[in-house]
């Protein structure tokens, strides 16, 4: 394991037992029935728990898409063609994708990073590359990447989480863009979470049935070749994952080690939080699940992690776009805990007073 | 039937389909597989078709909060003394409430209505007056309010929503407060759905089981007594509802003639929501469904108008408090509409290209 990757593990901390107790200790003194906030109150909580602070703030934002192409797509996994992933990179720095417009609205920033695309991408100063190799290698016919790479992966999204913590940062949310990359997250969710390749394997941007088959065809015979197991997570996204997963791993356990919640996407994210949990399992309590998204995976890989999402609108664009309208969730969980007035300070009755 | 009621009502027309088919077809040109932000473009598509326009838009946000007392609370079916009908609307006026902090947070303005609570308020610049009498008859002993009292609440909700029309407004979202409602909403919840009265009440602030049973009994009783009917809505609500129910149902209609989204809350304004269906039916295409409440009245009420709600974070506050949050989720579906790339813009290749 390389040493940013052990150092981060290393960080990575218990929830602020103290500070989750004066949270709710808070809530319970608040001008509505005990609980009748639900879910937002035990978030608010939480994030006291994982920011170290009674009274958690959200002000700044970030949104973290990372891309990356994968040489499986090449076998026809995907209904897009391979160049659509260097297209969106684009869309993204010109702030026409579904993740800039939610972004926007929610009052994040989006941070965009060529993890590998295989189409060259001209410099830009809103782009940040990290790139591994132009794309993955074709997982149905040997490993799509060394353990030097994934460690690289996973190392090059610490950095990047860890440079955002330094420009102030209070909630992050994952992102991914990758043709392709459905077929790698599906692999890594029947390995680590041990369902079959068919119960995990779903239509990605739009497969029919014949296609659907013959993805769940090719996810079974890469598995069958790289041998790939749950308790060797980085192996696991050597043999049968991303570059993009790798770095959505690093930048949970980057967020976690800073004490920063993380807000996970849909599935591709999801399978980084596999990968990231399997390497430290305590990183969880720092995950906030954003939505639920179609694919079939993503709920057995919620369910695998212990985490219930908050939102459920049928989203299936990836892009961190069901994680980034979640940021306000959670942002109004927090403004709730601070900005509601007590039963004392509004001179409201208590219940059966 | 009063004649603003009658008025409003034949100024409800069908939703704008030709806006619907733009909106729709322009969905399916933006950068993204087509239907993948699932309930968002459904959702824009509804707005579109709500306005009248094919590029709707959500800048002026407004919750209309509307408090009164129920006679019905002296018989101990809350877990709360009275006095905080008008303990909370002053709360709300000084902005300590959860409604208060959600509104800030989308940028909505929140409008403040006395529809007759008990404790006299002093009048105050940010409180709208319209009490109709100092809370509601004890439906357990007689009609909690005369059927012209039942228009009146009507006609003030429909003048409420109109004012708020001329100052702007481009979605409006539904809040109550009201010691008690939750017996009256169950109440007009087993009349206007047909269910029992046991399937559709709930334990509203936290009752233990002893009181939710008797809770049952004086529903059972008022409706045995008072005897309102499926198919006469404001006797119904003049039978067993509340005024701040009826100004709801007001603010529903009106919104509806005016082309106005209107974002339901939870049982309460549901109960309302029951009501202008009732009076109606095409009422409810205008109809967001921004939560889904814990009150196991709720989900019946949404199945029976035909309702899904958008979040479902276990809360059961009221206030708006829901219908708030999802006031976000509304303006990002028409935001994405307006602001995403179309693939030819942004020069990204379709599918199967």
């Amino acid at each position: 394991m390389s040493d940013i990757l052990s150092k981060t593990i290393a960080n990575i901390q218990p929830l602020d037992r103290n500070s989750m107790e004066k949270a709710k200790a808070r809530q319970d003194t608040l001008t509505k029935p005990t609980g009748s906030l639900g879910r937002l109150e035990e978030l608010s909580v939480q994030i006291a728990g994982i920011q170290g602070k009674p009274l958690p703030q959200i002000k700044n934002k970030a949104v973290i898409v990372m891309a990356a192409d994968h040489g499986v797509a090449t076998r026809g996994t995907s209904a897009y063609p391979q160049e659509v992933t260097a297209e969106m990179v684009l869309n993204f720095l010109h702030g026409g994708a579904g993740i800039n417009v939610i972004s926007r609205q929610v009052g994040a920033r989006v941070i965009i990073v060529d993890m590998g695309v295989a189409v060259k991408l001209e410099s830009n100063p809103d782009l940040i590359s990290r790139r591994i190799a132009a794309g993955t290698q074709d997982m149905s016919q040997g490993p799509a990447m060394s353990v030097i790479q994934a460690e690289q992966a996973v190392g090059a999204g610490i950095e990047i989480v860890t440079a955002e913590v330094k420009k102030g940062l209070d909630i992050v949310a994952t992102g991914d863009m990758g043709i392709g990359n459905t077929t790698a997250s599906s692999a890594i969710c029947a390995v680590m979470t041990g369902k079959t390749v068919a119960e995990v394997t779903g239509r990605g941007t739009g497969l029919d049935d014949r296609q659907l088959q013959q993805k769940i065809s090719i996810i079974s015979e890469s598995i069958a070749l790289n041998r790939p197991q749950s308790a060797k997570p980085l192996e696991t996204l050597a043999k049968v994952g991303g570059f993009e997963i790798g770095g959505l791993a690093g930048v949970i356990l980057g967020a976690a080690a800073n004490r920063i919640p993380v807000v996970i996407d849909g599935f591709i994210s999801g399978a980084a939080a596999l990968i990231a949990a399997g390497l430290c399992p305590q990183s969880r309590d720092y995950m906030i699940a954003g939505h639920c998204s179609v694919e079939p995976g993503h709920k057995i890989i919620l369910q695998h992690l212990g985490l219930k999402p908050l939102l459920d609108l049928e989203m299936r664009l990836g892009e961190g776009t069901g994680a980034a309208l979640a940021v306000s969730v959670a942002e109004a969980s927090v403004r709730i805990l601070d900005e509601m007035a007590t039963f004392e300070e509004a001179g409201v009755a208590e219940k059966g007073e």
